[in-house]
């Protein structure tokens, strides 16, 4: 259960209202990197938390923090909007470039809102419930969390630069440091966990066999020249400890795969029903010139 | 530019066909966890790489590699309703149990599809590339795609779990060791590039300063009991090396906010626009009874 | 700014789990009628409340309770799905009829999530925050809320009846009768403000002038038949207090649009941008016999 | 069965195109807010209603009218679009402030419609259909149209006060006269059945019995200072005459949730399916000191 | 503007009701092949048309006949539901294989809309609008609109096979043939405006110069194998009557190309914006062993 | 199975950045008229053809192609957003009017991909899959090619007009002459199978027989006024060569629809439960006057 106290988890100030950087910050709203989705994405982890139940109370606690943190952004979008033009005309009064405001606004904000914040990204396309990542496996869950963090505080480094308004810039220098720490928190479980030569691969209660396990390590190439990058990922010990990596050029273990033709029944063309199994072979027989 | 040549990447049979089965298949090419998904991410990373252009090939190798994966259960989905019953009828005759199979099965695979695969998850809803993650940073990406293949190979594991037929089980042992790698192969970047100590926090290109760097390593409780749960991110070294965790109880730093009355022509009630400023102070001082 | 306490606000328990009703019970959580919308509607009407503070803080109070709603959903559907069936096989041997359960569930609560809740309607299909009414108008969003709560109670009395388990039952009730005061309590605020009679039209802050004053209180009939459906919206004072309710046969007032042809540099087709402008009269010179 | 006649129902004139109204008015034609979701909403509500069929005529005739409100609306785009720039070099000719207008443009209205409305809101996202309320509940629906109206008539107010063009006026004023009626016309339906005193709580097939009764009435204070908001919900009669409002502090009725740990062989790490039951009673004995 | 009587455009029986076949029946409703799409799509060409007007009346006249497709499926629907299992008691009791209707239902038809239709696919999503094609383009409307009478005959089609319901057989069997007019119709219009010949390159108004035009009737071989699939696609005269069909074996006719490092201030890892800009080559030194 | 070979298909050369029209780019992309459409289309149609194997080749290596266009102009968006502004100070340091690039820009381009493309359209709105048509019916099939790749051309030509860099008009020169060539190439098919003498109406499995035939080539008029427009569609042999054309004003053929009352458990109201059946008569007796 929850509970509220009305004020802000910090401080929001805007000094010079800029609608236009309203809209950007919707992105950290409802943006998938945004706070609704992180919000959203701890609570059900933490509500489907089978397991050590620690981790359940640390995910509702920070869950719990991250509806503050959408407060405090829609808080920050009202304050900007809030001397948007409403009009044409009141924009071509106040400003010798006619919709250089308008343009560059979510019109959404006035039309829809009143001039608040929605659960929409930048673009003003509203945030699909899809992002919210809860698998059910804690190291699964923590990746995705820490990666959520990680395009999260990029989102907010970025608004932190596009603005020079110092209350926007304070709050979005806590916000970023909140990232920070979450960020770490989320992969210190995995390093109590055992850090990666026990959690790889995800789910480690699946192990790879033979004949399949001697594709678990290698990184295979498609490139034609038969080149194939080289890195971290094609040498040394695997992260988990449990072989050593590999590159192959990829070649198809599989045939041209053969489905059987559609019954006549359905809803094919007559076609289709009737062609010959081998239909493909002459049609192939002509050997393309070069282009 | 690309390539292909009809041929699969790894043998795909279908013992027992299972059109249910053939739904559940579909979370892995359409799902957020799924082929598409991976296919698009890693291509749109790599087709927007700034900076050492090795990752752009290593992206768009293991990009190109997933089409492939997508084409194997595009076909294992088709292989699994080739005996789909097409209507009531014919499903009452050939089982007692009327509706046993046509209840389970998702209907565009007949109405829309003639009996093939479909770019939608296990439920039916279409992909979409909104779940492409592409951040322009490369560590923001690795752990993007690390924990893309992390769900992923859940995923798989729990198909490999559903089914018992012997061909499916061996495309899926495939699959999921790819997984493997390819959970190996993000991370490795990441140690690639100096491990957390280096490239934490995401961006390592902005360092939290004061007075918000006080906020960067502290674990917030927002429990009423002013408990904390305690474990690897609330005591240590953080895992950039640059602090040391800590825990507080969350108190606000801000207070309440204050937006200004609604405009006369902003489409509010006349109600808003005349209220006096102060007019909830004292409709709060009703003190409510315990429940 | 947002606290919790890890205890549900009211029990929720299950005797007899039943994987398909946790289908039915995501229609709760994630869909247009369920408590994410709710909990996100309020919340985004109170942060973005401009007027009395007392209606932001009366909003914010509800918001919160229904994050605990949404907690106790995520809870019952985790405990209907412990006993599921994780494969066909393993569904074939506890039960004759194969596919019954399977079939009939919301297969990523398997595949996706570990059997637990899912932020997704009873279909699978994803909570879209577009259906987040917050419109800036304290009345209109009055009535976005009671019909939210009318149509989710409508939704949890299906629900409800839609099982016997006791415990579920309890739960339902529980939820029933909070929909019930908040069906009262957003309708109440409609009623402190003077009611229908000073609140329509919704904006209260536009009136309607001639010419088109004539058209605010008339139910136009569409019926071929010239018969207008009759009732309380065609006789009488109307609800605002401000005019009588009239009934007219609707005929257009305008003509037939006329646009300009297509610009030759517009990507249309050659034959659209020459054609004369009265093209269409010769071609309408034909009457169509009876059907 | 339905007929058309090509005319308008009333004149739509331009006489100054302004195309970034016209990203505007897509809002009205398929924003949440406008006549897409009307019609479809009134339509399905008529087709699927159960009881007095004169409720299917009326909802019919209106879902009807809605169509031509669509068209008219369709047609002010069109005409505002008539004079756009179709390119950058177009528009510095003309401009010599290049942008001003094309970066204010929804650019599908050149790129995909070659100048003509397409069914998307004011930021381009096409409508969804899950804005079509229609829950087989009358008095749930009528709330649910007169809240559409609620939010019509003020985003039709502010799209009026955006636009100076004498024309678009005068098509406004006449879909805000006709918002007004329609918000009229389904709040007197409630009041032809009986007002809210018959017709509280909706649906009213299912009466509050304890021991959840007393939770129907009771306004529920989430806010850490114990006040609760006061007014018209927390005193008085209910307003469906059964009962008397009150307010108390909400405290949760029921317990932490316990999970049963993940299966084995369901896509967990093994951390998970070996954790101890009571793993987290240690973790919360740290305090968490102030922030 | 618009009219109606009320009446079905044809009869609409259901002699045994199928709740599952009302599913299925959505997918004629609110799929991308059903009826809500080809009625918007219809009308927004139809309001959108620049050019001869006799092609606008012919797109509102089919548009508003759409409507009544859309009104006899969501009867039918409805009728289909009428003996629905409301809980999974009342099916126990009359089936003694439990669950085997509700399985297979859309759970919403019960929940959410009181056993009527919904604007949702077979799967429960809902239509969105961004299938209404209106491009403009009177020859590239006439193909998506004749693409989506087929898809939606196939589609009939299927559903007809699906039934052995007199009522439902007989009403499928009337728009199948509507949409083999339709389809007719659509095509009749390129015909009108002298076919492929004189139609194609679609948009007409544009020419393929040199040096593209080389591109404009050759196929491209991507096949591995230099082989090129032959037919009609690959020799004669070209549909338009300007040039004849080649094939050729594509190849890069453009590099590598190579992005700027990011900017220091763009949210990028440091490490990007250091490095290198030839950092590939050795990269890519290594040669993968075959697989 | 598919390869690469990190090449552009063709040159991409960007003279003059423009971050706006990177904007419109996108629509190229993940438009319903763009290509990871038509990619994603081919290759799901290729994956589940039935029947002659040769188009299920020709598909695969058209689809193939299709993957290096996205690569084309996804390398475009990047090299478009290049020199764009990333802060509103940047801005207005480089320009005298501030806010002209920013108001233009799809922030997402800084906010989420750091100056790279995103697979969404124009207006930022994520590509969805829903889009990819794949019927299992060729003739349905390649009418939706040629659809999609007419409305693509469509696009491409007014992205060329929009645009005076000579770079970019070279690589949309080249794309728009694929785009010519992939048109004939589907409709080659239908002619290689016979026209549309042969394949009508599709599918032509399904006859259309008495009683229903007789709609199959009837153009049905909805205009009040009882005139049909006319033209090669009212007239002349069907272009299946199996009928002739007719037109005819529709009249229903069937009656208003009946439903039953609301059951008393279906959660409607119990007016509309006790309604009586008839009650829509008396409502029907007052005759509307004229507006």
């Amino acid at each position: 259960m929850f509970y509220m106290d009305g004020k802000l988890q910090y401080p929001v100030r805007v000094e010079r209202p800029n609608p236009v950087f309203a809209r950007a910050l919707q992105q950290a709203i409802g943006g998938v990197e945004g706070e609704i989705r992180v919000c959203l994405q701890y609570m059900f982890q933490g509500w489907g938390a089978r397991g050590p139940a620690k981790y359940r109370d640390m995910l509702l606690n920070t869950g719990t923090e991250e509806i503050g943190h959408i407060e405090m952004l829609a808080t920050a979008v009202a304050l900007n909007l809030e001397k948007a033009p409403l009009s044409f005309q009141e924009e071509a009064a106040a400003n010798p470039v006619a919709g250089a405001v308008l343009n560059g606004m979510n019109l959404r904000h006035i039309l829809s809102a009143g001039l608040a914040a929605t659960p929409e990204d930048a673009n003003g396309v509203p945030f699909n419930c899809s992002h919210v990542y809860a698998s059910g496996n804690i190291a699964g869950d923590m990746l995705a969390n820490a990666m959520a963090e990680a395009t999260g505080r990029a989102l907010a480094v970025r608004l932190h630069g596009m603005t020079d308004d110092p209350g926007m810039k304070d709050m979005l220098g806590f916000l970023i440091a909140r990232d920070t720490m979450h960020q770490q928190q989320w992969l210190a479980v995995v390093e109590e966990l055992g850090g990666y030569q026990a959690q790889l691969p995800i789910p480690n209660s699946h192990k790879d066999t033979e004949p399949h396990a001697q594709y678990a390590y290698a990184y295979f190439g498609h490139d034609m020249s038969g080149l194939v990058p080289s890195g971290r990922w094609t040498e040394g010990a695997t992260l988990d400890g449990k072989g050593r990596f590999t590159s192959m050029r990829s070649e198809p273990l599989g045939e041209k795969p053969v489905l059987a033709p559609p019954r006549p029944d359905s809803g094919a063309q007559t076609d289709q029903v009737n062609a010959p199994a081998a239909a493909n072979d002459p049609a192939m027989a002509q050997r393309g010139r070069s282009a």
